[in-house]
């Protein structure tokens, strides 16, 4: 029997990871960066044994059933490859995450699951390589191996895919991030489906692509000189670019509710009142507030005027995989 | 005394007018094309008189400041250059639009001075230079001239950038328009400055001006085959396109509001449903609601679901100038 165990947590990007240069190995269009948080997070169990006969998975102690189980099965089908380990695994993950709001990131999730394979089939891996790993599994998953602000290296290859951390002096430990959870019965559009309808269709792809290397850099910049007007800027504006995109898709879509708006609207009025907050989102109607940690507790406060306080959570900078 | 006075319907794009070429001639970078609707419009009594030592002018009987008058004057000057004329004028213009709120376009405003310029200094233009005119007040004003579908020809001069009617054996009479009264707390960016901007700095424009061509060419022979399914989608996608150029403007910003998403998310599901409806926007958070003249009651009872019976308006094809 081949055990592992690890804990990975959630990432959100600061400057997106929108469309892919090969679907099938996970390379990206744009380097990408995030900040690693630590209020969402999965922990995983992996068991490798010869008694199985086919693999099983659990998400929150629930099987999963056939097609729940395919992405896992095609990530460990990769895990056994590398290490000519013919056995069925038994997956056990559990995602810490305050409310089912659309939060269980695959991020977090497939990071979680390549690191506890990694431990169970003894494969040492570098973190790079674990990253490279993640990334086959769920394309953001290679930024959760590590720390804090962390960049996806989006590579040409298979080999020169991989995140790291961006040096910050610790920065990251003064800033935070306030979640606006966005009930919505809207049909979702995934991720992975969004991005790729976006490369094939939108005439703003281009627009896309040729911008994000700058917003990139200035990001960069941003966290060396510790400037967070400059960097929530730059964060908020790279957010809406992305999902301008979508409107040019045929046929457009949006990953906008008007909740979202609303929240998007009471960031720009509580910014323009002096308190420093930039926001983003990601491919659902969840908004996220980029703060700084002495801020939050008045953020908080202010965004109770237009939601309820269950909707909102903190998260601070989080660190990487960390085996148990 | 030379006096004359003429009404203009408004007009809403279809294929948006979104970025001009030359700021001063206002020649637009892409050609547009409209419906003149009959349930908004402009009168407008000019005179022209000896007595008068400036221009005045009153709106909606409410004599408007030096700031309110300017862009008249602005207009009126071009005209006493053209007629040879050095008198100043009084101008009492009425917007008849069911509410204040937000509808008092511009297009039928200039469209009807341009006329009740034409007249009251003889200046006998066609149709065509009479929207030429127009054009100098307001670009979509150029449109309110003629009646049912329209196109702007965006041209390359004064002289060739004017619109025209598009021949659609009387389809246009078959549509209708349902407006959805959006109130909004936001400031506004005036259509002007918007486009500007987004024509400056966004690194989408491109990518509308590429693809617009191909819109309007589809919108003109949906018009052609008057095929309904068609001429809506290609509506619903062209706005949704023009509202995804402001994203990628620096900085970005939007005309919705969280109850335009609403209206959206309502055309869609009662399109979903089975009624052929397909929504667009211009610069503000109204919604307009493009539908087929049989279904437009059973259209307003659903969308009743969503929004305060007031807040809708509904608008057939309406006609060009008339003078008074």
């Amino acid at each position: 029997m081949l055990k592992g165990s690890a804990r990975a947590h959630t990432n959100i990007a600061l400057i997106k990871y929108w469309g892919k240069a090969n679907e099938d190995l996970i390379i990206p269009m744009n380097n990408s960066l995030s900040l690693t948080l630590d209020a969402f997070y999965t922990e995983t169990t992996v068991t490798f044994s010869e008694e199985l006969t086919t693999d099983i998975f659990y998400l929150d102690d629930t099987l999963q059933d056939e097609k729940g189980t395919k992405k896992i099965s095609r990530f460990l089908d990769l895990v056994r490859k590398k290490a000519a380990c013919p056995l069925f695994a038994e997956v056990n993950s559990y995602n810490h995450v305050p409310t089912a709001a659309g939060l269980a990131s695959s991020s977090s999730g497939l990071a979680a699951l390549a690191a506890a394979c990694n431990q169970a089939l003894q494969l040492d891996l570098s973190d790079r390589d674990l990253s490279r790993l993640a990334r086959r599994g769920s394309g953001s998953a290679c930024r959760s191996i590590f720390p804090g602000f962390v960049e996806w290296q989006k590579g040409n290859s298979d080999e020169t895919s991989f995140a790291e951390v961006v040096p910050s002096s610790g920065w990251e430990n003064e800033l935070a991030m306030l979640f606006i959870l966005i009930n919505d019965q809207e049909k979702d559009i995934s991720s992975r489906d969004g991005m790729r309808k976006t490369v094939e269709t939108s005439a703003f792809y281009d627009g896309w692509l040729q911008t994000t290397t700058q917003d990139l850099a200035s990001a960069k910049i941003a966290i060396h000189a510790q400037d967070f007007e400059k960097l929530g800027t730059v964060t908020e504006n790279n957010a809406l670019k992305m999902h301008g995109t979508t409107l040019a898709a045929v046929p457009p879509f949006t990953y906008w509710s008007p909740d979202s708006l609303k929240a998007m609207n009471a960031v720009r009025k509580i910014r323009a009142a002096g308190l420093p907050c930039y926001f983003t989102m990601d491919a659902g109607p969840n908004v996220k507030v980029l703060c700084q940690r002495k801020d939050v507790a008045q953020l908080k406060e202010k965004l109770t005027h237009y939601f309820a306080d269950e909707q909102l959570i903190t998260a601070f900078s989080g660190p990487g995989i960390t085996y148990l």
